[in-house]
């Protein structure tokens, strides 16, 4: 995907302001200016009166997945009035929103405020006739715009702006770091350069939408929703998206309709196993995306995982995609994890800022092995978020005894119950600033017995390990499950060494003399591998470390020219 | 495919008389009254008042895919209250006609007057749900109708009628046979036994439109048609469905809309050529068909042939299908084969004699090899047909000039255009008997000079063979290919021998005699193995033949027992 303009100024950012309470305020406002996702119930809704928090995961679900069916993504030429683009569009119907964004050229997304101006588009719309191409007549929501004369229309445009899709390079972050006032400040502008917009939210709806399009043709009740970062308020913008096909309102239907002395039923193809059936409608729908769908392309069949899924990339909205059949658990760890999200805002903040920290540092990796994963990460910082006095938010255990009536969720014999209604939490006593949690959380975790202790979030509080895995974080549903059960000892000490290096820099370092001397401080001081300011003082701090991590530690740091950081911090 | 009960009197034989004219009508009436596929163009349509002989191979279509589309097919219990069914299925529209047949079970092919009772139906109808069972939810029209309490119902059933899907063995063809008094007689007998019925055809229709179910949910313009034998009126009870997705709507939508300084084009997925695109597209339905079609099995992808097709066996309809891409050729020769069908009755019960003869004599064979082929078979019989005197039929490059301006089609550089309008073209003053004809095809071919002449259609007359293919039969269309390549000298040596043997039959055997004896005689002569009634006889009129081909022909009698030619004949 293509970077944006690296040297865009912080006043430059747009959005509106939505941070509950000042205790969470840094004291630049322009850094904390724009929180879409925390805010996205609300920028979903048609009311937009009524509070972001209000809205429950599902019904912003819900909207958003109307909207992306509403919605059409159009291929610009490199110059395109956009006037002149939105007025033709008109004439099919009110044009509820609309962006540009640059991924191999300009493309629009436009969503109508009604669905059959869809209809009315595409019956106005050609079939590309070429004389060297021959086409599968497949008929998508993506389109393309074209000057029938571009060299004389071109003279008349303006730019449009452009939506960023991708975060901007780590160092770029860290110089933009550097001019806040405060730990919080700087914690709060890396969420704002990091998290999904607005903008990039509805173009993954619009891709789940696009391969609903493909289930729908055979199964004309399922539907294809996003899981996981894409919808649970800690999505970078770059990360996958997960997706999977539910036949949920299918299988409802099966009860109706049996009175009478007869009774009618389809014949339909029958399997041995649901894993089976999983298997082939995944299959079939992986080729039809493949030979079918524009723009879909390393379409991967992997039907013999544990969790069959095809993976593809959509290069119409630039994504890396998964599709899988419903998985209701991950379903509900997206939700326990929207509503953690929305609870308060230092929790997004403090997340994003130790996931780009254990980035830079080597501690989480795009490819699957011992390293740490984002979820376990994010789960640390939720459970350290719990042990706070008083704590910022509740076990899952509070979260279930909260759960109403419709909130009951027994999956495969594990109760996943937990309140969906963000009222009914009520909100922290603790005013605790970032800058405290973020040295907080290093000290916390660099001091922790992770030898005898594990961490679970359902009850807030250390418990005795169950089994001798080195880091140990209680699966919150699947509750005899671990899911840290990947990391080694290494890298668990490799996490431990950076916390405690972490948690010095921010308590030792003088900020008021790294800002005269230019040097990076706070939060961007933690996100420049140690090595490289002064690997002499790094050696110093650690003592207590076993000498294997040591020598693993000072190769990976002659390999971290500033090139290769920026190239993961990327990712 | 099950066999119908066998003993069913000729009294049992419903239908109309619809043969043109004294000249061609047995004199026993009983065996002619059900000509339906000569018929068709009446039996589909709205307006039985009109003459069958009106409405063109495309109107017939068109009206018979439309029918189709408002058509459901329904497994019954084994005993059925007809009454209570069409009862309960009236409450979602009115029905136009149905029938019932079996194919493992009963079954009820119900035609509704709207499109829209299918809807309703389909809201009414309960997904199958088992314990033991996960089905794949694609919502067909094929149906299962369940009695609740089988016992009490089924004490107040009658049995229903169940109309014939596959023609008689020839054993009890040539029981049926003996009774007649003419051989023009025999031969509608024939053509009444093993023709396709009003039902079959139906069923046919069905066939395609549940197929094209499956393209429609990708491409909503395309269609799926029938052509070759189920809709050329030479179609036996049994045959093989050949069926061809059509895009020709899509094609013509790419030139419309391109007003406006500038154009909006669908994003679609390009190729390097049109066969990858028709291998793609025939590819992901082939999937579909086998991962979700009820009752699809043994789907077989062919993709690299010549003309790429997926083979399957449908097994709600009993059918086995081959579909392909459209192929223009195909169906300018379908139509072509329609209209010489719909000329004359004698057209179709001559081929129909002739076919059954060559098929008992081993001289064609479902499998592919140096066999005659039952096209070119067909093709002789109309050159022997264009070749009396008066023509019984025109030939094609008469029917070329009565072409009006719609009947124009060049394909692929050939002028494949004809006259679509039956009543354009004047009926022959030819009154001959089948009897005569019957004798005179075998003496006409058994005496035919393959070694100098081929066999050319379009000029209605014998030309001096381009090459030296021992069977030369002008390709109709593709007018530089032999559709007789694959005919080597031994299997034309064959046909020859078997021709002149049956001519000597039929004008030898005294009919009256062989009656009183209770032997074959007449059609009925000619279609039982010659080697059977007496093997000397026959040695004595194979003189001038080949010693290899004589060998061969001895080798052949041995294995014919009874049985293999029942089998061979039934298929």
């Amino acid at each position: 995907m293509a970077h944006r303009a690296g040297g865009r100024a912080l006043c430059l950012l747009r959005g509106r302001l939505r941070l509950p309470g000042p205790a969470r305020l840094g004291s630049s406002g322009a850094a904390v200016q724009r929180a879409p996702q925390a805010a996205g119930a609300e920028e979903a809704g048609e009311d937009a009166g009524i509070s972001a928090r209000k809205k429950t995961f599902t019904e912003v679900q819900t909207e958003r997945l109307e909207q992306a069916e509403q919605t059409v993504l159009i291929k610009c030429p490199p110059k395109i009035n956009e006037k002149k683009l939105l007025q033709y569009l008109s004439s099919h119907g009110n044009i509820k929103s609309h962006f540009f964004f640059e991924n191999h050229g300009i493309h629009a997304l436009v969503e109508f405020s009604e669905k059959n101006s869809i209809a009315s588009l595409q019956d106005a719309i050609g079939i590309p006739s070429t004389a060297e191409h021959y086409v599968v007549p497949f008929k998508s929501r993506l389109f393309t715009f074209k000057l029938k004369n571009p060299v004389s229309q071109a003279a008349e445009e303006t730019p449009v702006h452009l939506s960023p899709q991708s975060h901007i390079p780590v160092n770029e972050l860290i110089q933009k770091l550097c001019c806040a006032d405060s730990i919080s400040t700087q914690m709060y502008i890396l969420l704002n350069e990091y998290q999904l917009t607005e903008e990039n939210i509805k173009l993954r709806f619009l891709a789940c939408s696009l391969v609903r399009d493909f289930a729908r043709a055979f199964f004309p009740d399922s539907t294809v929703k996003p899981f996981g970062s894409s919808v649970n308020t800690f999505g970078k913008l770059g990360c996958d998206v997960d997706m999977f096909l539910d036949f949920h309102d299918i299988q409802k239907h099966a009860t109706m309709m049996k009175k009478g002395p007869f009774e009618m039923e389809y014949q339909m193809k029958r399997l041995p196993s649901e894993r089976l059936a999983t298997q082939k409608i995944l299959s079939v729908i992986g080729d039809c995306l493949d030979n079918f769908g524009p723009g879909c392309s390393s379409v991967q069949k992997i039907l013999h995982a544990r969790c069959p899924l095809v993976k593809f990339s959509h290069q119409p909205t630039g994504f890396q995609c998964d599709l899988s059949v419903s998985n209701s658990i991950a379903i509900r760890s997206s939700e326990l994890l929207y509503i953690y999200g929305c609870l308060d805002s230092r929790v997004r903040a403090l997340v994003f800022s130790v996931r780009c920290w254990a980035r830079v540092h080597g501690l989480t990796n795009s490819v699957p092995g011992t390293w740490i994963t984002n979820f376990s990460l994010t789960m640390m910082v939720m459970f350290f978020l719990q042990k706070r006095s008083p704590p910022i938010i509740p076990t899952l255990n509070q979260l279930k005894e909260l759960a109403g009536e419709k909130d009951k969720h027994v999956i495969g014999g594990y109760d996943c119950s937990f309140v969906s209604d963000l009222s009914k939490i009520k909100p922290t006593k603790n005013t605790e600033t970032l800058d405290v949690l973020l040295g907080d959380f290093f000290e916390y975790f660099g001091n922790f017995d992770f030898r005898k202790n594990s961490i679970n979030l359902r009850k807030g509080k250390e418990v005795n390990k169950p089994e001798s895995s080195p880091l140990y974080i209680w699966n919150p549903f699947e509750q005899d499950l671990n899911i840290s059960k990947n990391v080694n000892q290494p890298q668990l000490e490799k996490f431990v060494a950076m916390a405690r290096e972490s948690a010095w820099i921010l308590q030792k370092e003088d900020k008021t003399q790294r800002k005269i001397n230019k040097e990076p401080w706070g939060l961007a001081a933690i996100l420049i591998p140690f090595g490289k300011s002064n690997p002499s003082k790094m050696k110093n701090r650690m003592k207590g470390i076993g000498s294997e991590t040591i020598r693993s530690l000072l190769d990976s740091l002659k390999l971290n020219t500033a090139n290769t950081v920026q190239k993961a911090a990327g990712k």
